[in-house]
């Protein structure tokens, strides 16, 4: 299969590599090149310019935001303009979900059939093939998308129409953010009393209390390691995403929206580069609090 | 070993099987009588009164809140009237700290060591002795306990001195409260979309965003099954128990303040004994929103 791959940074090559791995022909493009030339090393294409990524069966995008999936495709000499019937283009970046649905009908005018599948799983996922991935479009694109992505997910589901993968990830960004946070208010209750901390996160882990943040993140949230990881800043633009989301679906989320504050005021105090993990300095500055060293 | 158990609810009751079936001598006291014939008919003595309760090396109890203890203990004819110096009690309850504090302190006086141990698990926990137990108390009296709670617990942990157990019990509840509501509010806006929403939790709980919560009241929470369980006046008695242990240690905890009133709400609209997973009717009430039908 000859695949296009666009975006090559922490999560972008790590992906890219596990498709040159399996044996796929695949022209790769970067806005810098250092990136490119890697791929390049391991047996990839190095594409001149978009147009070139285009004149292949399935182009991957794993950008920062919709506008920039927006210019790679539809610029004057995006990938769209070499697209041909048939091909297929997977978004594997997070996005708006309207975003999508707009991607997806300007794709469908052209007759190339489009699927957004945001992954889950940070770069460690990526580099050891074990995201999750949640996947819209329609049932026969899902397939062949699946077909592909296959090689570095541990989990895949086919959670809709074009706009649904985005939609389960806004969850998924809400319970991940939320539970930091939740974990942050209760180590810092705990670590300001007598308790001994990690024994009392592994007997928590123990029952209905347990949650995979608490497992991952509660260690390095104790030992004070807030190298990211997921940034405070792309995690912000991923709970705005989920907030719009939803204004549209007309619900109110209180939690998700205090949270969502939270990490605001990570950014505003200059913490926005750090791991998301690293919320609970918010909490301890609410209260005035010096950071507890263990 | 001859153990005292008091309180013999829906937690209670099967802890007091199991010490039973592990072949102690168990005197059992319940403020109604039903409960006590049902223990004595599997081998259990019940006690005319607390007095003879108190007549035991080790007395459990098992009771709603702080002054339940209390009275049971210090009553003028309660308990301790005839504990005997050496003898433990330790208590399963969800309490609060400081009144775990001033328990041990009275106990103390009399020569009775103390440990709180309460247990996370629910109805299911206690049935199957499969309950997580944190416990507060010295070394020496925290491993005497052990050997009586093994019985019917799958973890347990030694997490500090005598309140500690409540403060990790508190910490529980915050992280379990603030999950429902998480998980409510990811829901709520799934099931406003056209998102498969089983496929989603399904997805979802492949990643980071994977909790006990997700995985155990999500799909009661689609089902909408809300037969307690445990029932939202409990787990509000609970966390005004963590908001006060916050403020005592100088720490504001915006998530678990706001999920404290979304379970307050519920309590107001009259739905105070259904089971925590309800929460997810405050999140659609408060956008006026009809329930979702699956």
């Amino acid at each position: 299969m000859k695949i296009g791959f666009i975006g090559l940074g922490v999560m972008g090559k790590p992906m890219a590599k596990h498709l040159v791995e399996a044996g796929h022909d695949v022209v790769v493009y970067n806005r810098s090149r250092p990136s490119m030339d890697e791929l390049a090393a391991t047996g990839a294409v190095a594409a001149d310019n978009l147009a070139q990524v285009g004149q292949t069966d399935i182009v991957i995008t794993m950008l920062p935001d919709s506008p920039d999936v927006e210019a790679v495709l539809f610029h004057e000499e995006g990938v769209a303009s070499t697209l041909q019937p048939g091909a297929v283009v997977i978004d594997c970046s997070t996005i708006s979900p309207q975003a999508a649905g707009v991607i997806g009908e300007q794709l469908a005018a052209a007759q190339v059939d489009f699927v957004d599948a945001p992954v889950s799983g940070g770069e460690a996922g990526a580099v050891n093939g074990a995201l999750a991935i949640m996947m819209g479009g329609d049932e026969e694109t899902v397939a062949r998308a699946q077909d592909v992505l296959g090689v570095f997910a541990a989990a895949m589901a086919h959670v809709g129409p074009i706009g649904s993968g985005q939609l389960v990830k806004a969850a998924n960004q809400m319970l991940v953010a939320g539970n930091i946070a939740l974990v942050a208010e209760a180590l810092s209750l705990l670590q300001r009393t007598d308790v001994d901390v990690p024994a009392a996160v592994d007997v928590l882990n123990g029952g209905l209390a347990s949650s995979q943040v608490l497992k991952a993140k509660g260690p390095k949230m104790l030992a004070r390691d807030f190298t990211p990881g997921f940034r405070l800043d792309l995690h912000y633009k991923d709970l705005l995403i989920a907030l719009a989301a939803c204004e549209q679906a007309g619900v109110a989320v209180p939690i998700a929206g205090m949270t969502t504050q939270l990490v605001q005021a990570m950014r505003a105090a200059g913490d926005g580069g750090q791991d998301h993990g690293a919320l609970i300095k918010a909490v301890e500055r609410l209260s005035g609090i010096p950071p507890h060293k263990t």
